[in-house]
């Protein structure tokens, strides 16, 4: 069993949030994606985000307003969303002093080709 | 954008254990591994699990006391344990109130052939 633990992980401040990329466990390939934790300060909105792979994220304290399309949906703690590649998206905290708490996992989606 | 909520999914008890699997999804192969959700009631213990599949479980809510091998790990909410093949565990739920929520995910290991 290995323990990764959120409050010891080392941080980066990108802008309002905070991001904790999982390389830092050298995993290499011992997970079929990548991950990450990151934290969004209250009252903020990081700039819209759009990626070539698939992201799916999960909650963990606080509320992600999900800015994706022309829609913002709210997911709540325990709850969790999918960023299909190349979807325009921005994570919003709209709570005036909850930070937002999110686990996000992302991969390439298998090629075009063959599906 | 797709919304898993986890207050609506579809949970089945298996003796203390919810588990709400997200085969309900009907993701395919969209993701890269297989997920659920599970709910630990207080001052409980499943039954040790063993399985094929590695195993990355993210506490949403409570503490999981890990058993693993001759130890017992306490993972806090927001962190995570990685569980490899075959390594048998219990997830204890120690709090006398509070549920333990726990979002896994699990996938078969590559072939050890040309590993």
């Amino acid at each position: 069993m290995r323990l990764f633990a959120h409050d010891r992980a080392l941080a980066s401040a990108i802008g309002p949030v905070d991001v904790a990329r999982w390389e830092q466990y050298d995993l290499d390939d011992t997970l079929p994606f990548q991950a990450m934790w990151y934290t969004v300060a209250p009252q903020s909105s990081p700039p819209p985000d759009c990626h070539p792979e698939v992201e799916l994220s999960l909650v963990i304290s606080g509320v992600a307003s999900v800015e994706a399309g022309d829609t913002i949906t709210e997911v709540a703690a325990g709850s969790s969303f999918l960023l299909d590649s190349g979807e325009r998206h921005v994570i919003h905290n709209r709570s005036s002093e909850q930070p937002l708490v999110v686990f996000s996992a992302y991969w390439m989606p298998p090629a075009e080709a063959g599906r």
